[in-house]
C-alpha cells in the first residue's frame, strides 16, 4: 500500500508546524495555564479544516477538534503544558533563559505539534481515500500534575473513540510494551494549637503529626506490594523554633500498577495521618489533587505500528545538529559510564515479547483504560537525553528535537491509516485491550467534587 | 514529758523483732506473694495482743490488726515485698544467694518490722496512760509494683483513720517535704496478621505498632508538663526475623505530679497506641495494672516528727558493720566522685522550708491522699547506698538494717505519742491536709474491673 | 537621702525621649539592620556630653558611650532592635501600618530609650554629687535573636564594668529572682543525591536525614535534664514528592540552665545530626546561629532596686490610655479566664524568696556571666499584655508605654546612685554574683570563627 | 536408551530408605545438631559401598561421601536438619508429638534421603554403564539457618563437582527457573547506661538505639532496589519500664537478588545501626549470624531433567493417603478461596520461558554460584501445602512423602545419567552457569573469623 500522500502532507506544513512549536518553547505555560499554546493550536486547527472546540470540558485550554465522519473514529491525545524551574537557552551548558522560569524541559511543545502533524496527515488520507472515519484531536492540559486526562474524563473525553495514539519525544525510537504506575496526590494539612517552645505542654504541633504521618509511611513501606511507591515532600513545616507550629502540611504521591492497588494504598496512608492527628491531638484536613490510572500498552496497536515504522522518513541531521547532541551528552552523568555508539538515536526498538514496569506515571494511563490507545516514542533528544532536564529543554527549541516531533506525528498518521482500512483490526485492538483490563473499568479518580483548576494568568 | 516507756517497749522486744526481720530476708517473697511474710507478721500481732485479720480486701497477703478504741486512730503502713533478682547473700561484692532469684533490695523486710516495732511501742504507750485512740496496723502487700494501697483504698481500707505514719529505710536519717511522682501501668498489646517477611504485604506488623506507639511517646514528651515522665520497655517483640509479627506488646509507666496530670496524659498516650494501630492496620488492646497517687508530705506531722528525733536512741555501730558499710561505699559509683565523711549517716537531716520534688513513685501517695500521712526516714544502709541494688539487700540481712529499723519504729510511736495527746494537732494536720489537696478528692486510679491479682506460689 | 536631682533630669528631657522612642516605633529596624536607631540614639548622646563611639566592636549598629571616670563603672544596656511581621497601628485590634512588616513588638524602642533616660539621670547625679564614677552605655544590637551581646562580649565588652543595669517594658512593676534559659541555635543542613522517586534507590534524601535527627532529638527529650528544651522547625524540606530531596534543613534551638548543660546537649544534639546524616548517606553541614547564656538575678542589686523604687514617680495615665488599655486587655485570651482588676498595673512585686525558672532567653545572659547585672521591669503595657504581641507593638506607640519606659530609667537611675555612694555594696553584689556562679567563668558562645552579622540595609 | 536400571536400583532400597526418613521424622534435631540423623546416613552410605568422611569441613554432622572415579564429578546436596517448634502426630489438626519441640516442617527427613536414593541410583547407572564418572554426596548441615552450605564451600566443598542436583519436597511436580534472595544475618547489640527511668538524663538507653536504628531501617526501605528486603525482630528489649534498659539488640535479616546489592545493603543497615548508637551515646557490637547466596536456577540442566521426568514412576496413592491430604487442605486457608482439583498434584510444571523471582532463601545458592547445580521438585504434601507448617511435618512422616521422596531421588539420578553420557551437556551447562553469572565470583560471605557452630547436644 502506499502511504506516500500521508508523509507528504505532514512535510508540507513542516514550517508552519515548527513555527508552532517554537513559539511555545519561547512562551513556555505551566499546567492548566497554557493559554496561548491552546490558542495557536486551535487556530491551527482551524485553518486546517478541523471544526475546533476551544475550552471544553470546562476547561479553557483544552481543545477538542474534529473531521470526517463514521468508525473508526480514532483519538489524538495533544499536550503543551511546560515544567516550572526548566528555562533554557540554546546553550550547551545550564543557562536559564529567565532564571527560575518554566521550560519546555518535556519537550510538550512538540508533543502538542506532533499530534497536529499526524492529525493533519491523517485527515489528507481520509480525504484522499474516501475512506469513512473521523480524527479527534485532543488538547489535553496539564499532563504534568497528572491530573489533566482524568478531569477531562470525568466530563466526558475519549470514550466515543475506538481508538487512540499519543506520542512522547524521547532519546530514542521505541515501543514499548508494559505498564507505569498510576497515581493519587494529596495534600494533608494539620492543625494544632501554637505556644511557646518553652511551654511546649500548652501547644499541640502541627509539624510534630507530619512527621509522624510520614514515619507511619516508612513503616507502611515493607507492607506494601512490590512495584507501590510513595514519596513526600513538606509544605509547611514551622517558621521559627520557639514556636510550636499550629499548621503544617505534607504532599504525598501514592503510586501503584493499578487503581485498585492505588485506592487500598492511599487509604492506608490516609490511616497514617489520622493516626499522627490522634497522636499529636491535632486535625487532619486532606486536599485531594487528583489521581490518574497506570499506563498500559497495546500489543495490536504497537504490532501495527512496529510495520508501518519503516515508512517514516529518517531524520537527516546537520553538522551543527550532532554537534550540538554530542556536547549535550557530555553533559549526562552517564556519558562516564558509557560512551554512546552515535549523537543521536537512528535505529529503532521494538521487543514484542518484553513486558516493561516502568515506574513513571503519565495521564494517558486514563485514556488507556478508555479505549485501545498507544504511545509511541522518537528520538527527539540527544542519545543520553533525559526528560524534565535542561539538555531537554534546549533540544526542544532547536532541529533536534523538531525532527522527532514531525516524524512521531507521521509515524502515528501511518498507523491510523492501516486501522482505517482494516475494521478487523480494531476490532482486535479491543480484545487485546479487554484482555489487558481483565474486567476492570474506568472509574475517575479525581471524585465530582473537586473543581478544575482554571489559568492563574 | 516522759516517752522513755514507749522506747523501752520497743526495745525489749528487738531480738524477736530482728529475729522476723531476718528470716524474710532469708525468704524473700515477690508482690503479691508475701503469704509467709503475712503469716509471720500476723502471728506476731497476735502474741502482741493485737485483734488480727489475715488477708482482709481480698487480698490474701494483706493484714489489718487493731488494738484500742476511740479516737485519734493512727495507722502504720507496713509492706514485706521483695524485688526480681536482687538475691545477695552477706557479701560486699556482688553474690547473689540465689542466682537471679529475689532479695530485698528495697529493705521491706526492715520495713514491716519497723512498723510492727512502732505498733509495740503505741500500744504500750496507750495502755501506760490509758489515753483513748486506737493503733492500726497496715499489712500492705506488693508495693513494688505500686498498686497494693490502691486495691486496698479500693476496698475500702485507711478511710477509718485520723491520721498514718509510714517508715522507710534509706541512706540518712531524714525528713523530706515535697511530692513524689503517681503514675499509670500499663501493658499495650497489639495484634496483626503473620505472613512471610518477604510477602510482608500480606501481613499486618504488631511490631510497627508498637515502635510507632513509641515513637509518638517520644514525640509526645516536648509537650509534657515539666515533672511529667513516660517510660517504656517492650514485653513481646517478634520472634524470628522471616516472620511479620502479629503479636507485640509493649509495658508503660506513665507518672506525673497529680492523678489529673496522670489521668489526662495516660489518654494521650493511649491515642499513641490508637493512632498506631490505625497507622498500622492493627488492634490494640489495653491491660490495664493499676496506678497510685503521688506522695505528698504533711508538714505538721513532720514537724512533730522533728520535734521528737532527738529522743530516739542513736545507733551503736560495731567495727564490723563499719567496715562492712566502709567497704559497700566503696563499691558505689559516686565514692569516687565524693568520699563520705562517715560510712553510716548518724545526723539527722531535715529542712522545713525546702520542698522537693522527687522522681520516684510509692502507692503510700494513695493513702496520703486519703488521710494526713508522713513518711520517715532512718539510716539502715551505707551512707551511700541506693534502694534497688544488691549493697541495700545486704545490708537489709544485717545489723546496719536492723538498728535503722528499730529506730524507725521507735521514731514513729514516739510521734504518735504526741498526737494521742493533742487533738488540735490532729486537726492542723487534717488543715495542712486540705489545704495541700487544693480540693482535689481521693479517686481509686484502679477501676472496679480489674481484679485483685493472688498469690502465684 | 534626697535624689529628687535624679527624677528632675530625666523628667526634664521627658519631650525629646519621647520624641526619639516614637520615631522608633515608626521606623522599626530588625536585628543587626538597627542603622536609624544607633544614630539616633548616638546623636542624643553626645548632645547629652557622653564620649560616644557608633560601631565598636566590629558592629555598625551597636554604641559605647560613656560620661564621668573612676569607680564604680556602672552600665546600661540598651536595645532596640524590632521584630519581623509585628508592624501595628494605633488601633485595639490587629492592623499592621505595614503588611508584613517589623514592629516594636517587644518594645526595644522603649527600651533603648529608657536607658539613654538613665544615663542622663546618673550623669546628672555624678555632676551633682561631685562623686568618683562612670557611666557606662552599651546600645547593643540584636537582642531578639539572642546573640548581639555575645558578639560583643567576644569582642572584649562588659568587663569593665563593676555592674550593670537593664530594663525591660512589662506588663508589671516587678523585680525578678531566678534564671532564665540560655541557648544555642544553629541550623543543620543535609546534603543528599537526587533522583527520580520512583526509582529512589538512586537516590540519598537528605529529607530523609532531617526527619530521622528530629526523631532522635525526640528520643534525646527522655535523657536531657529537666529544665532543657529542645525546639525545632524545618527550613527547606523538598520540592516536589516525585524527586528525592538532595537538599534539607533544620533549624534548632537548644535552651538549658546553664552554659555546661547547653553544651553538653549540643553536642548531643549534633551527634543525632551525624548519626541521621549516616543513617541516610548524605552529608551535614552546621551553621552556627550563635548562643547566649542563661540569665541569673543578683539579690544585691535586686534588694537595692525595691529600696529605692517607692521613690520612682507613679504614672498618671489619661483617660484615653486607660481606656485603650482596656480594649486591649480584652483582646487577649486570658480575659476571658480572669478579668484584671486595674488595666494597667499600678502596684510592685518583688518576693525576695522566691527564686524562679523561667523558660524564655535573653542575651543578657551573657552580660550576667561577665558582671553583676540585674533587669527590672515597670508596666509599659496593658496589665494582660505579653511581649512579641500587636497588643505590646500598639502600646510602644502610646503614652502607656512611654510613662513605663521613663519611670524605667529613673528606677535604674536611682539604684545607681546606691551604689555611686557605697563601695561595700559593689563588694557585696560581687560576693553574691560569685556565689551565684559557682566556680562558672565566661567563655563567649560564639566561636571565634563566625563572623559578625552586618546591616543588610 | 533405557534407565531402567536406575529406577530399579533406587526401588529395591525402597523399605530401607523409607526406614531412614521415617527414624528422622520420629527424631527431629535442629540446625547443627543433626548427630542422629549423620549417623544414619553415613551409615547407609557406607553400606551402599561409598567412601565416606562424617564430619568433614570441621562440622560434625556434614559428610562427604564418594563412589566412582574420573568426570564428570557430579554433587547431590543432602539436608537432614529439623525446625523448631513444629512438632506434629500424623493427626490431621494440630497436635504437636512433643509440644514446643521441633519438627520436619521442611521435610528435610525426606530431602536426605532423596538424595541417598539418587546416590544409589547414580552408583548403580556408572556400575552397569562402565562410564567414567563421580557421584559426590554431601550431606549440608543447618539449611533452615542458610548458612550451613556457606560454611562448607568456605572450608572448600562443592568447587571440585562439574554439576550438582538438590531436590526439595513441595506441593507439586516441578522446575522453576528464576532467582531467589540471598541473605545476611546478624544481631546488633547495643550497649548503654543504666539509671532511674526518672531520672532518665543519668542514662544512656539501649533500647533508644534499637528503635532508632529500626527507624532508619524502615526509611531506608525507600531507598533499596527494588528485590532488596529487610525484616527483624528484637531479642533483648529492656525489662522494667522504670529502668533505662542498658541492653538492647535487634536480630536483622537483609535479602537481595545478588550479593553485591546484599553486601552494600548491609553496609548501609551498619550505617543505620552506627547512626543510632552516635545518637544515644550507647555502643554497639555486631554479632554476625553469617549468610548466603541468591538461589539460581541453570537452563540447560532443566531441560534435562524436564526431559527425563516422563521416566519418573508415577505415584500410587492409597485410598489412605488420599484421604489425608483431603482433610489437610481443608485446615489450609487457601481452600476457602479455591478448592483443589486432586488432593495431590500429579501433573508437572515447567515453564521454560518463565523466569520467576522468588522471595525465600537456601544455601542452595551457594552452591548454584560454585558450579552449575538446579533443584528439582516433586510432590511430597497436600496439593495446598505450604513449607515450615504442621501439615508439611505431617506428611513427611508418612506415604506421601515417602513417596515423593523416592520420586525425587529417581528424577536426579536419571538426569544424571544424561550428564554421564554427554560431555558437550555438561559444557552447555557450564556456559549457561557463566552467562548467569555475568562475571561475578563467589566470595563466602561468612568472613574467616566467625567460627563454625558446633553440636549443643
Amino acid at each position: 500500500m502506499d502511504y506516500q500522500h500521508i508523509i507528504d502532507a505532514v512535510l508540507s506544513e513542516k514550517d508552519v508546524l515548527s513555527d508552532i512549536a517554537l513559539k511555545m518553547y519561547e512562551n513556555p505555560e505551566t499546567a492548566y495555564n497554557e493559554v496561548k499554546a491552546c490558542a495557536w493550536m486551535c487556530e491551527a486547527l482551524e485553518k486546517y479544516g478541523f471544526k475546533v472546540e476551544k475550552g471544553p470540558y470546562g476547561m479553557p485550554t483544552a481543545i477538542r477538534a474534529e473531521w470526517g465522519s463514521g468508525h473508526p473514529i480514532i483519538g489524538l491525545l495533544a499536550e503543551y503544558d511546560a515544567l516550572p524551574g526548566l528555562s533554557q537557552t540554546q546553550n550547551t551548558f545550564k543557562d536559564p533563559a529567565v532564571p527560575g522560569g518554566p521550560g519546555q524541559g518535556c519537550g510538550h511543545n512538540l508533543l502538542g505539534v506532533a499530534t497536529l502533524a499526524a492529525a493533519i496527515g491523517m485527515k489528507a488520507d481520509l480525504e484522499k481515500s474516501g475512506l469513512p472515519g473521523t480524527v479527534v484531536f485532543y488538547g489535553c492540559p496539564a499532563e504534568e500534575v497528572l491530573t489533566g486526562k482524568a478531569f477531562m474524563a470525568r466530563e466526558g473525553a475519549f470514550k466515543e473513540l475506538d481508538l487512540a495514539f499519543a506520542w512522547h519525544g524521547s532519546s530514542k525510537n521505541a515501543l514499548g510494551l508494559g505498564m507505569g504506575g498510576g497515581l493519587n496526590s494529596a495534600i494533608f494539612h494539620f492543625k494544632g494549637k501554637t505556644a511557646h517552645a518553652s511551654a511546649a505542654w500548652n501547644g499541640r504541633s502541627a509539624l510534630d503529626a507530619v512527621e509522624l504521618m510520614n514515619t507511619g509511611a516508612n513503616y507502611l513501606r515493607e507492607h506494601m506490594t512490590p512495584n507501590s511507591r510513595i514519596h513526600y515532600v513538606y509544605k509547611e513545616a514551622g517558621v521559627a523554633p520557639n514556636i510550636v507550629p499550629d499548621r503544617a502540611s505534607v504532599w504525598y504521591y501514592v503510586r501503584s500498577l493499578h487503581r485498585w492497588e492505588i485506592d487500598e494504598l492511599y487509604q492506608r496512608l490516609v490511616d497514617c495521618g489520622r493516626g499522627a492527628a490522634l497522636m499529636t491531638g491535632t486535625e487532619m484536613e486532606i486536599e485531594f489533587q487528583g489521581g490518574c490510572y497506570n499506563t498500559m500498552s497495546n500489543k495490536v496497536i504497537a504490532d501495527v505500528c512496529a510495520e508501518v515504522y519503516p515508512m517514516v522518513p529518517a531524520a537527516e541531521y546537520t553538522e551543527e545538529e550532532l554537534a550540538m547532541a554530542d556536547a549535550l551528552n557530555k553533559t549526562m552523568p552517564e556519558y562516564q559510564v558509557k560512551k554512546p555508539e552515535e549523537p543521536i538515536h537512528t535505529g529503532f526498538i521494538y521487543k514484542p515479547d518484553q513486558y516493561n514496569i516502568s515506574p513513571g506515571s503519565s495521564d494517558v494511563g486514563d485514556v488507556q483504560h478508555i479505549v485501545p490507545c498507544m504511545m509511541v516514542n522518537t528520538a527527539s533528544q540527544n542519545i543520553l537525553g533525559v526528560n524534565h532536564t535542561w539538555q531537554t529543554t534546549c533540544c526542544a527549541g532547536n532541529g533536534i528535537g523538531l525532527k522527532g516531533m514531525l516524524r512521531g506525528g507521521i509515524w502515528m498518521a501511518l498507523a491510523a491509516a492501516k486501522f482505517y482500512r482494516d475494521e478487523e483490526l480494531v476490532k482486535s485492538a479491543w480484545e487485546c485491550f479487554k484482555k489487558d483490563l481483565d474486567g476492570e473499568t474506568y472509574q475517575c479518580p479525581i471524585p465530582k467534587e473537586i473543581p478544575i483548576p482554571q489559568p492563574q494568568v
